[in-house]
């Protein structure tokens, strides 16, 4: 089973959130373990980063994965962590320290937005990498 | 008022995603109004599609924005029609007489999730337009 650490800022205020991203929580049960570790403010973040050993940013800056990219980087990998920043984006410092950054579209989301896009090609990854017919 | 026609595939089967949709429908009152035109099948996808003078369609091969791009074409026009394909994506007849392809990341969405994702940028659009804080 995958292992994937999410680092961000804020709580699930919205309640659509809270469901969308538990509808793909379960249907990761038992092919892949999230952990969420959400922090409440940008110092906080960092801290938690920072005691990391490995992990990647999300940043519109960074590498553009196609899905079936994204699901080799993912499966390729027993364990990964990934950091999305809140409003301002992710510290330099942690960015410097990032195994990669991860850009998922060089539009801008909102950070909530970016967590339930992120476990939906988590998803995907898995699906692609089965072979399964979710991914045509 | 801008107005956005969006020509689609399927219903909202999924309440979260009814719920996200209308809280930026809310949100977008008297700033731009957005026309769904949900269709059951591909094939009345195509009919609808090709009753337009004109339209542009999202695909993943298509124009990269960021979003203050994205925002310079919609709030260029007092309104524009966008396609967004099921889940075999959009033919090839549609593609050629498109104003433009427009792709909002290399990663495959679902195409349910495309519609939040479309939203949210419209809205992003108007507010990056207007300088509102909420595009840091």
């Amino acid at each position: 089973m995958y292992r994937i650490k999410i680092i961000s800022i804020g709580k699930n205020k919205e309640s659509w959130l809270k469901t969308a991203l538990s509808e793909y929580e379960k249907r990761l049960t038992g092919l892949m373990q999230i952990q969420w570790l959400l922090k409440k403010k940008d110092s906080d973040l960092k801290k938690t980063v920072l005691e990391e050993k490995k992990f990647h940013c999300l940043d519109p800056n960074g590498i553009s994965y196609t899905s079936e990219g994204f699901s080799k980087l993912i499966t390729q990998n027993a364990s990964i962590t990934l950091v999305i920043g809140g409003a301002l984006g992710i510290d330099d410092t942690i960015k410097t320290k990032a195994q990669s950054l991860i850009s998922l579209s060089p539009l801008t989301f909102t950070h909530q937005h970016t967590r339930l896009i992120l476990l939906e090609q988590l998803y995907r990854a898995i699906e692609i990498h089965k072979g399964s017919d979710y991914h045509k």
